[in-house]
């Protein structure tokens, strides 16, 4: 049921995205290889408190939201597009997943500011690429110890996701790229 | 340096393998994309007893062995091939390894049987993928709850991979194939 939404939306992704030019415009959702590591990697590490920035379409929200509900765990997923998040939201409702996902119509930098230390097991980032340094001591300062951060477009956007990699190697440990999906950039927060 | 060893025995692989007609003579080491997943997903569920049934070469130990360090763990690698364990010995103690490693000239599924219920952390299948079955429990009763699988080549040889992938699906959760290298499928041990 959950793969078969998940299937729907890429498809329609990939419909919408190829009539769009301009790349702010097109839909952008997690490629099917990334979501399957996604969502073995939120239960592998048993996250219970997932966020994500960047809902887009909700592809990736569903793989986190499924690995969620494994975990007995929820999603915070910040996106400030309204319309993006309505189809989410429709998705999410349609994989009877919605229960398990908190939308929040806001910007993911202000969104990570607002959560408190060593909350997140599992921070996702699939926003603007270019201001994730910005953002910056939020997404390490929420993960717990041993929590996890995965960053999408490592491979598709090596030279805008190269800033934050410097981050994650001065602040974080086991920093690799997975080649899965546009790459995803992984890293962990050591025990103290 | 771990990197730098990692990088001569692999390209030392491929030049031996390219010599031999007979798949059982090849080396067969890990690819560099599921040496990164396995080094990652190692510290990511903070491994500390990592077993590997079929140490080839070395690679996936050099790799695994890596993660060890970092975690405070230690390898166990089970080989029938002295050759290879004698190879892979050489390139731990150059890559500063070998103290994080247990190699065991023995066969993998009698080792299996004679380890204790739940200790393994993270267990990685790499050798004669068809006795996989046979060696039915150990390689779940070993695994601790929250603990991961991970079998080789889920997608170079999928027909022999298949009744583990059943078995995988029967007794633990979070099946999935991670496409990196000749394909990982992965499970997870849920907590009771």
């Amino acid at each position: 049921m959950v793969r078969a939404v998940i299937d729907r939306v890429t498809d329609a992704a990939a419909r919408h995205d190829a009539t769009q030019a301009d790349r702010l415009d097109r839909w952008r959702v997690l490629e099917p290889d990334a979501g399957r590591f996604l969502w073995f990697l939120a239960q592998a590490v048993a996250a219970r408190t997932v966020v994500e920035v960047g809902t887009s379409r909700g592809v990736s929200t569903l793989w986190l939201a499924d690995a969620a509900r494994a975990t007995g765990g929820r999603v915070v997923s910040f996106d400030t597009d309204p319309a993006a998040q309505r189809d989410a939201a429709t998705s999410l409702a349609e994989a009877g997943l919605d229960g398990y996902v908190d939308l929040r119509p806001e910007d993911g930098g202000a969104g990570l500011a607002a959560l408190g230390d060593g909350e997140v097991d599992l921070l996702f980032l699939d926003a603007e690429r270019t201001e994730y340094p910005s953002w910056w001591p939020h997404p390490v300062r929420v993960l717990r110890a041993g929590g996890v951060l995965v960053a999408d477009n490592a491979l598709s956007h090596p030279d805008e996701i190269a800033p934050l990699e410097v981050l994650l190697r001065r602040d974080l440990t086991a920093v690799t790229t997975i080649p899965v999906g546009k790459g995803e950039l992984v890293a962990r927060r050591a025990e103290p």
